[in-house]
């Protein structure tokens, strides 16, 4: 699956990041008494929902212009473990790209702000009718314009 | 919040059991080494579905009848912990009430055929436009008499 | 299983209170769109550890005191729905019991500040070696004291 | 973070491949009626534990070893959506590798056979002191011969 146009060198939008700040629950760590490798997906689109609530791109923003946008590659990359009761900040920041999609990356810092997990997720807009958009939606065109996406 | 009729005493239909079989997955264990209380909702869930799938009453049934059915109270009482790896079946009982609802009775036990866990779920029915039905839907009087509920 | 001493009504320490403030989480709803019953024993966890981090009483306390409390027993109410993206809080209440038990009594609000659901959880004190302790541990005395919880 | 050793190419081990059958639960779908994406690296972890179970590899085989063997990397694709209800394969391979890693790929199949999701996870040898194997530890060599893997 290409998941970005080939010629493009994607890059992070500095300017266009957020930090949301968490803390690890009794119930997100497993039986080794760390995170659950697949509860960092949660933490992603924690982040991830902060952003859009800072930046005006929530789902439900998305699915009032009839328009959903899956997950279609996630990738995770853990380095250190985060325990129970452990706080962590997760930096999200939306990378530029030329197709017609979402793709974020994201760092998760421990309380000692040392990297312990980096990701990025990739998003694609599906109309109400469950159709790919190969371009860009007209609410997402405007809204790059808006938080000066091509800047 | 009154959940069965009062002068009614609840009885199980012995005859409306069925006994689903699982096996504790890593996830499901806490720092403790043992399932998370509120896993076990999950597992409820998993035996409701297999008496449904076997008798004929799942959600995707009930939705074609234009009903949903939310659980609106839960008890769970823990007698033994389970750990990851173990295996354990959730006996799923009926039981018989003469208001508008669905309720379950469940046992879960161990490999070694201990009684791990009890609890109990209550169903109402809500009509599309999420109106409580004081009275038992008709598809669910049918599926009664089918299934020799009163008996 | 006979979860409190007989003879003792058991009340609510209205002083010994927290309100945590959260947010329904994509990942929290079910294809109903509402929040799946299961995870409001999450959401209960999180304000009984919001308590415990006020007043001094996490997991992380605990376990430096040799003592795991395992909840066994939790009862919810429905109420009302929480959709994605709506705020709640939890209200929690610690009850005053006789019995080497901490209990816990929740109230979870919508952001109109409507009542949307109630439970309750039974913890008992488990030592070390996973003895059941049939009166309270020394640690839990103490913080009885500190905290006024008889006052 | 380099996951494969630089000049190996990695290839799949046919003959060590598990196919584990799953249903979609009601709680693993989300208000889009779809499983949530980050869902998948359970059921990745389903086929993964029904692997090691067929091929004497689970995680508490590997913990008599006094290893733990966590996840530091993983990858999804989602081709198309699973609903609640529908049955799904997770078909589970090992990748032949050099380094000390255990690279498993998966494909998840729908009821009518269609490819659905694919992924990769990496996993570390950590010893009980929390140390990372640069070799492979002598109960995978073992395991590696017992099963065929440089066949």
């Amino acid at each position: 699956m290409l998941l970005r146009m080939s010629k493009e060198k994607p890059s992070r939008i500095e300017h266009l990041t957020t930090v949301y700040h968490g803390r690890v629950k009794f119930n997100d760590a497993d039986p080794l008494g760390i995170v659950w490798h697949g509860n960092y997906l949660g933490y992603f689109e924690d982040g991830r929902e902060y952003f859009g609530s800072k930046y005006g791109l929530t789902y439900l923003n998305i699915h009032e212009e009839m328009y959903s946008v899956p997950v279609v590659q996630s990738i995770c990359n853990h380095i250190k473990p985060l325990k129970y009761g452990d706080k962590y900040s997760v930096k999200t920041i939306i990378i530029h790209t030329l197709a017609a999609k979402i793709i974020f990356h994201y760092e998760i810092y421990n309380q000692e702000n040392e990297l312990v997990c980096t990701g990025e997720t990739t998003q694609v807009f599906l109309s109400k009718e469950g159709r790919l958009s190969l371009i860009c939606p007209d609410f997402y065109e405007s809204w790059k314009k808006q938080v000066g996406y091509d800047k």
